[in-house]
């Protein structure tokens, strides 16, 4: 956990599991930017508001099922023991709202987030209303905790923080930045078991070339997720081949 | 590293960041079946492939543009190094096919993955054809690296092994189960902040306690996620209220 300084993106982690954190948030140039305090990384325990002396922060279902749902009382405690500083409160559940990039941008623009990771079956209802938690999922599959998943949000918030990426034309040319999936890359060997690197490409034709990676963008999105493509579409925005 | 056991499901993660792994796939429920022997976890690191004293993996991109590529040749030898054994090479990357549930049952349910994970622009193009490798986003936003989208799709696959989720019917009662986002959970006390939970499941009605479940997953989902609410009432089995 850095210090904080008074310009840093704040990300406060609620977790059963702070020993997770920062993981591989602490590597690459994501740790990098930890280091140098671009961002700021603090973990609270949950289980540090239980109010029994076995730790216990959940407590069966209501109506019945399966599992066991996280207490509102002990949910609540933790997240009024972090300071909110205009920061969103947000709470990683596949019931949630899909994380686009456009979600992610907003984040990475604002003071920070809190984010509570879900264990068992869940949270009760009652503390995602009462705090006004922001619920988002990044997938329609269902993992053990909502801990990778913070750390998914956190890595994609971070990396578009000013200083974090070395080369800063890099987020701009990239999936989403246009609504479509990038074109597919090619690097030295010119030719590697018998699969040559498209000429177009070495042709030094920038015109072309861009005019080629368009087309494939264009292709691959139809293919591949003909959603992005119909979104594409719509937004009229399709500057083919130029 | 655990020993692998014949009938294990293996994982095979390919990374700059071999460090990164197990992080929090060593915890909990996920980290327990580890240990348990029902999964296990082999880290390669790519760069042991690179072939100059640097250990450059990447090179610029044909035709221009920004950041780096990952070599075919070294990424190859990567992929070759791991016994394949029956099991899909899955590349990470947004320009995948969106991880579902359904994706996540069929991968629990074969001998395991090979999972190589990008950093940089991404990879050789060449490679991805060559080696068959399937391509898989766990969402529309931009990582820094595979890293934490294998994590989560490694958290999706394990906690669907027999005998790693406590309650056999936790899985059969989530989200996707049946199209539908989950129905909201509440827990004692039975009221907090004056927010009270729903008669209905205090009531010991167990069918009226389903139909307001049902009800309830029906409308959140056609609130939030149009897209499966539309999916869910064209499949046309909505057993609605009952």
């Amino acid at each position: 956990m850095s210090e904080n300084g008074p310009d840093m993106w704040r990300a406060s982690v609620l977790t059963l599991f702070p020993d997770a954190f920062p993981g591989i948030l602490g590597q690459s140039i994501i740790g990098t930017a930890e280091k140098n305090r671009i961002w700021g990384l603090e973990t609270v325990d949950i289980r540090d508001f239980a109010a029994n002396k076995h730790r216990n922060v959940d407590d069966t279902p209501a109506g019945g099922g399966p599992g066991m749902v996280i207490k509102p009382d002990i949910a609540a405690a933790a997240i009024d023991s972090v300071a909110q500083m205009g920061r969103p409160i947000i709470y990683m559940t596949p019931r949630g709202t899909p994380l686009t990039q456009k979600r992610v941008k907003e984040l990475a623009a604002g003071p920070g987030v809190i984010v509570f990771c879900g264990r068992f079956e869940g949270l009760d209802q009652r503390v995602i209303e009462a705090r006004q938690m922001e619920e988002i999922s990044i997938g329609d599959f269902v993992l053990a905790g909502g801990e990778v998943a913070t750390m998914a949000m956190l890595e994609a918030c971070v990396r578009l923080l000013p200083g974090v990426l070395g080369d800063a034309s890099s987020a701009d040319e990239e999936s989403f930045e246009d609504g479509l999936l990038e074109y597919p890359l090619y690097t030295r060997p010119r030719e590697w078991e018998n699969r040559k690197i498209p000429e177009v490409l070495l042709s030094g034709d920038h015109k072309k070339i861009a005019a080629w990676q368009q087309t494939q963008k264009e292709v691959i999105t139809k293919a591949r997720r003909p959603d992005l493509y119909k979104a594409y579409k719509a937004k009229g925005d399709g500057h083919e081949h130029d």
